[in-house]
């Protein structure tokens, strides 16, 4: 870590917070230049605030050499990470489809999506039993409830099963789960990511609506310090000023996440965009970009328009995004 | 709520969307026009996600001619609320300041600080024992033990105290702690809000990075549906492209909330800014546009550069910022 | 256009609107319904500008029900624009690659980069001659000695050039090019956009740093409405808070103006991301998702540090990169 | 200027460098630390883009140490600027109120809300003659015409005028303008801010729609650079994803500004919320937090629904916020 001290930086001054890294712990390399002074700081970093350090009077400006995170960091875990997940693997060189209904509704519901997606080719199946939704007023999800119609469809159909967790105090409703999803909104509920760090279950780890990709690697940090290494990234979109999509989709994370971490990365083209037209496209697109998957909703009855049937693909319209997936992959030496 | 359909909605599609909303139990006013036909939906429309309903094929728009908030709206609730706590008010006509350290560190620091703010005029002790932070490696906080001290500098002087709650779980270690606030990053950790709905502890919820004004009113109606009335907003600043401040200061929200709540809304402006020297400006900013009050972080030691004392105001700093709020405040007519 | 009043709209307001309109040469439908009233404004609802209505009193909200540019909407022309172009053909169907330097600098370095990208399959040759600069102090390009060049490489190697203006009196000067480029600091420039609406000559418009969709649609119309039709949209990254990249590219603004225009979509990978080695993924992202072709920063000599020359693929990762596009857009059924 | 090399930076590649920085007339200082190697240029590092030095593939990083504008510097210039302008004076220890129709529409309207803000205590008229619009179907302004009423109105109140310029060849037509405004949408128009370096009046720069104060800077630095020392800064909101208000007021820009820059400050509540009844607050607070002004939206007839009297202060509201400005700038010392 380099520290910048800004040009009238007295002694004393200095002096103190060269102390003050002592007493933590660190030495340095201190250089003084024609314009200003420089410290550098070696030792593990990775516990140092960065904003509180560039809060110092008399620092001009700090610059981290090394990353802050560690176990999600490809430096030190160069090759990729694959995780066999029932049977199924997510990571590079495969190209892992999610699909199902944003909410559980009824068993019947579920089954048939869950049928279908797998017959068009899914390899794993979602549906909300917990959902997070902005008014007190709106349906929950059905809970308890709905976690028992999805294990039930898993059963029917054999696909293992993605849900969303909300509370650490509900985990062990979770135990027929395959893999437990993050919600946006809870990228940062750092109690929350503490406990899933010690459940031994796979996260998805859905991106914050304004979170950067250094706080989305840090977030990993936190599950995979507990010891729960198994975490696949999810970007669904930023929060941004346009309003033609409902969020702006950033595929250069896919890229930049490949670069400095060795964990899987997947895209949510639909919560992304709030737009079913634009699924192929997208889907299409993060494979091109070299994402391991994509998570897809996917409802049987489209007419139900105050749920979210309407948000989502039909059974055909999935189909037929499945088509473009399956050849693309292919072309892509990408393992369905 | 009004609904405006695409041109090409047929009607089938169109029986089957109104027939949904009857089955939902509203009524509804049909206008068909020569550009487009609208719905007007009649009842009581917070129960309705209109992302989704946007999702449905046939509609080009939805627009709420309601807003979703009940208990936080001024409409139902048309005077100030002014909370007692600990015999201070917070509301409307007063001017309520909060200080302290970012951290709790020892007792002697949390104490010094208490005795320094409760000087220069203060109302209400803040310190943080649960502390949410980017990094897993990074000091959490003392946590319980912190909690402890902070209890001890709130009998030694008798400033009511205020801190951060991180997980609902938590809640037993609140009891003497008279202001619970919520950070940030849990603005929509709805098991949190709702769990604090259920509590008789007045609630400073803090603006989310990147939040609309709309999903904030939603977040304090969670609370407020449980029961818990009792809710300050707190804005802190949200995320934009901009770097010379750590986030922009959003003032418009303090008008923007008065007109649609009688809820309490005060300003954050140190971590707003991460500038210690806008603290005073950005203060006297916030009294003139209508807060009901500011929380500003004081330390007593900012040469301890790696913790966040340098962020900080000093006790001397502080007290010439609440020089210029004595007088600004009297000017309008605020009470401290 | 639908217009919303608000439930407290007095009848003399209302008749004083609706009053105005017809001034203006409108006609309407008038709904009044159970929660509020709504005016349908029926004519060519263009010229009014929707803020300004917002802005008015008794106005709740104002919902476009057609879209305000014409010339650029796909309902009016529903086939693609494909246009020809020195012999080339840019648009659906077709995958244009633009190379070449940030800035021209020497004959030779100009020439040869020519040569090169013309060898690895590129369809233009770009160069900036005119180069908006943040500082007024950095180097703003050679000018009409840079047009000069460019116009020499193109004689040299048969490659149709593009190069961006910054100034409408210099349309002069810019008999040779082949296609006129506008940066994101100029979209809109509207004094710009209108001379270029008359000129006969192919506009590259680049997206601005953080305008809409729509905006840019209407930078498109400002053209079109002075008679030049052939207009290129450019993607070239948004202004967001994130930091890894220098943009976030918006790679759902591709089938978001193929749905709602007829006119070519290129993206700029190079500058939305400042990382060469993200040009490869984005370039290929930018087929899949639906693009008719890239712009892609390349010279010949990147160990000269302070000009731009680093921020480029060499030309032998151009070439690299031109496979894949070679391999993808056919994949794809692109012509190159 | 600080350049922090990566550590697998080879002496080859990091020789080439540092000969290219001789090349360009720079000395250096080096210093090889434990972690990293850091290259302090020394000399008029103005000249120099980072963006295109932190693209070198050997640099992990860039810092100024000082800042790349100089004119616009208060370190060079520590004496507040303040400017005299048809005998007011515009700067620190005054509050300039400018006020006045968005558009200039007849004779009648222009002259009658000069004589009414005027009366009131405004010290300044503006009015649009050209008009940046959206669309080019929409209004543009009377143009020539509207200057020449402005003019009108100048002469039967003797209020100085101010009015925007969009395009450098007008600039014959503005030589009885008191002050010429550059809009928000031409901020980044360098060459008309070159052309308004040569003219002798001063220049009120508005903020681009998600211009960093640092750009910001360096476009009244591109004015000052060419001879014009006369730069009002005006801050009239930031594109963000709030859409409560039309664009979100940056408040801290102005102690920001006012920190590292001796030109003055002034505030635009109107154009930035699109909120009349948000205007009174937000002149408030711009007067708390230390502006030297505001630019106020004033229009005599908002009934004229579709033009843009509704989002304007009539002459009594805008008499109303007046009386709570002076009483404010008295409290602050701030002479009107």
């Amino acid at each position: 870590m380099i520290v910048i001290l800004k040009p009238n930086a007295t002694k004393t001054q200095t002096d103190n917070l060269l102390s003050d890294l002592q007493g933590m712990g660190f030495t340095y390399h201190y250089s003084e230049g024609a314009q200003s002074t420089i410290i550098g700081i070696i030792g593990d970093t990775s516990v140092i605030d960065t904003d509180m350090l560039k809060a110092n009077d008399i620092v001009a400006d700090v610059k981290r050499v090394s990353e802050p995170y560690k176990l999600a960091n490809r430096k030190f875990h160069p090759t990729d990470s694959v995780f066999e997940i029932a049977g199924r693997l997510v990571g590079e060189g495969h190209f892992s489809v999610i699909a199902g209904p944003c909410s559980i509704e009824t068993e019947e519901q579920i089954t048939e999506v869950a049928q279908a997606v797998k017959k068009s080719g899914a390899a794993f199946l979602r549906g909300g039993a917990f959902k997070p939704r902005t008014s007190p007023y709106a349906f929950q999800g059905l809970k308890g409830e709905g976690l028992d119609l999805l294990v039930k469809a898993k059963k029917a159909t054999g696909l293992p099963i993605v849900t969303e967790i909300m509370n650490q105090h509900h985990l062990d409703m979770f135990s027929d789960v395959d893999v437990i999803q993050v919600g946006a909104r809870n990228m940062q509920n750092f109690e929350l990511l503490k406990e899933l760090g010690h459940c031994d279950k796979p996260i998805l780890l859905k991106r914050g609506l304004s979170n950067t990709i250094e706080e989305w690697l840090m977030s990993a940090e936190y599950i995979m310090a507990g010891g729960n290494e198994r975490v696949i990234f999810c970007e669904r979109g930023i929060r941004t000023y346009e309003t033609f999509t409902r969020n702006t989709l950033d595929l250069s994370a896919i890229p930049a996440l490949k670069a400095v971490s060795h964990l899987p990365v997947i895209v949510d083209p639909s919560h992304a965009t709030g737009l079913p037209w634009m699924v192929e496209p997208l889907t299409k697109a993060a494979i091109a970009v070299g994402a391991d998957g994509v998570m897809i909703e996917v409802h049987n009855n489209p007419k139900k328009a105050l749920c979210d049937g309407a948000q989502s693909l039909t059974p055909e319209q999935f189909d037929s995004v499945m088509g473009q997936v399956k050849a693309l992959a292919a072309f892509e030496h990408k393992k369905l």
